[in-house]
């Protein structure tokens, strides 16, 4: 196999699940140059520090803003902040990032290459069908406090899409669903690395809401093999977005018992719930069994929060150490 | 009153509706710069060509890329294709026109500048509920043909929403339903004028569908009257976006039916319908009602189709003269 190798770009491979992808891509051997873009806003250049690879190379710049000369076979565009309080920090730059980010990768492609984007479950808002199937619409308030987020992602989504329709494009969309897992940030803001990290401080574990509220708890090494599968295979019988996520839907108030009895930290305090936080989330994984047979979310909540209880628990003793050994 | 005057921007002032809004502007006595920023794309220098006013400035250009050392007290985002073929023809310059360009509009605002936008009915898609309420969440697919403008005004409404929740901005948002009258491009692509068009030089009137799909049919002058009040006034008890168009719910046929009877152009015929046109469309005018107390469409859809009519068969006889006529 003397064929040139694939030149591959990742936006946002800084990120919590990007870094995973850069470990996933370097893992392969028809790759020549990998192109991390990161600014590194909810990113950490530490998720990054134990690529010891030549084909590796990292430019600190907005994925908008990043200029090349080179044509790339494959882009996978994470780069966008993917937790509440972050986005809603700066919802001009959240949407920039995505949809603006997009617009630029797409005329960084090859002819021919592949545009990978990583969506998201909020573009179904709080859903009133569950479990969520690729072709429900959603119910997103287009002017509410997470709007920069879930329209954003839901406008790349009409980019991509439309791209292909009118110009051809080789292209894949993954909706997300909860990811969770080591390399999380512990400012990250959601609820699973809240709640670690309030507990192995001592605080006390704060639920927004009642706790009823249900979520899909991917573990990211399950999540990023779905990703990798998808995104890697070259042809499917289907073309439209993907759900990758857990099925196993849990309320929000039993992962932070759940967090309490491993960690011996007992004491849970309710917030007033966040504003428009969906009542329920939950994919409907029909398609993704029938294209990728085998894959599934097999690490149950129980399993994947232990090791993630690990692995910032070892953080917090050598924060140089760990966040570089990523987990999995 | 020696008060310095506004500057003041409109994008898309070339277009069938923001020509109109541009003659309203400059009816204002507090205006002394009016800047038109149009690429022509779908609007027409024509509908401008009658403007004799030492204050109005046209720019041709892309409003994403249009640069300003002044900074406007006001502006005007109505730059977008609004007729299906049209922003089906070039989705990503669509999208562009819309929230690239309201982030570039952003940076030319006055501190305590007022933004107002154009967004659209098509927020809703095809929606499962009748009249439409502003609280409606939507139906829309955003991987779907009609996604590159249903998604980039609910995008471009988020970031404004959410521009002003985290900076603050005087904002004003107005979702537009269908309108039509003098103006309307003949190759536009929506029901009335491709009716009249096709009517007017002896065509069949070609209906997409069965025909029952409803619309709400708002003449031109009604619509502009509405969004000068609401964009115009200073404050209200409301500050969500607004609905502004005619809910009388009439369906397509009936249209073509009146167009076909005024013409003496009695043959329609039958396509397929189009992909994803939405079944119903009627703006529940509740909180319009409320806060522009005496407003409403009241030119009929007879009365109208008939003025536009009138002006239709004009500018075949004389392009020149009626273009710039506008009409009303």
């Amino acid at each position: 196999m003397n064929s040139i190798g694939k030149r591959v770009l990742v936006s946002g491979g800084g990120g919590f699940l990007g870094a995973y992808l850069c470990d996933e891509l370097l893992r392969r051997g028809d790759i020549e140059l990998l192109v991390c873009v990161d600014n590194f806003w909810t990113g950490l250049e530490a998720n990054l520090a134990h690529i010891d690879d030549a084909r590796f190379r990292l430019v600190r710049s907005d994925i908008e803003a990043f200029r090349s000369d080179i044509d790339f076979h494959e882009a996978y565009h994470l780069a966008s902040p993917a937790s509440p309080p972050w986005y809603m920090s700066d919802p001009g730059r959240t949407m920039s990032a995505n949809l603006v980010g997009a617009m630029r990768i797409l005329e960084l492609l090859a002819p021919g290459g592949r545009m990978c984007f990583t969506s998201t479950s909020e573009v179904y808002g709080d859903p009133a069908v569950s479990p969520q199937p690729e072709t429900y619409r959603g119910s997103v308030d287009c002017t509410g406090p997470r709007s920069s987020y879930d329209e954003s992602k839901r406008a790349t989504e009409a980019l991509l899409f439309e791209t292909r329709r009118t110009r051809g494009l080789d292209l894949r969309v993954a909706r997300l669903f909860n990811a969770y897992g080591p390399r999380m940030r512990e400012d990250d803001g959601r609820a699973v690395s809240n709640f670690i990290a309030q507990a192995l401080r001592g605080d006390p574990i704060t639920i927004f809401g009642d706790g009823k509220q249900s979520r899909s708890w991917g573990y990211a090494s399950d999540i990023v093999e779905g990703m990798a599968r998808y995104f890697w295979r070259d042809t499917f019988d289907y073309d439209g977005p993907l759900n990758l996520g857990n099925d196993r839907e849990v309320p929000v108030l039993e992962i932070a018992e759940y967090v309490s009895k491993v960690t011996g930290n007992g004491r849970i305090v309710f917030e007033p719930p966040l504003p428009q936080d969906p009542s329920n989330r939950c994919p409907d994984l029909t398609i993704a069994r029938r294209i990728l047979p085998g894959w599934s979310c097999g690490i149950s909540y129980e399993d994947g929060i232990g090791r993630t209880i690990d692995w910032f628990r070892a953080r917090l003793a050598d924060p140089e150490r760990l966040v570089a050994a990523g987990g999995g």
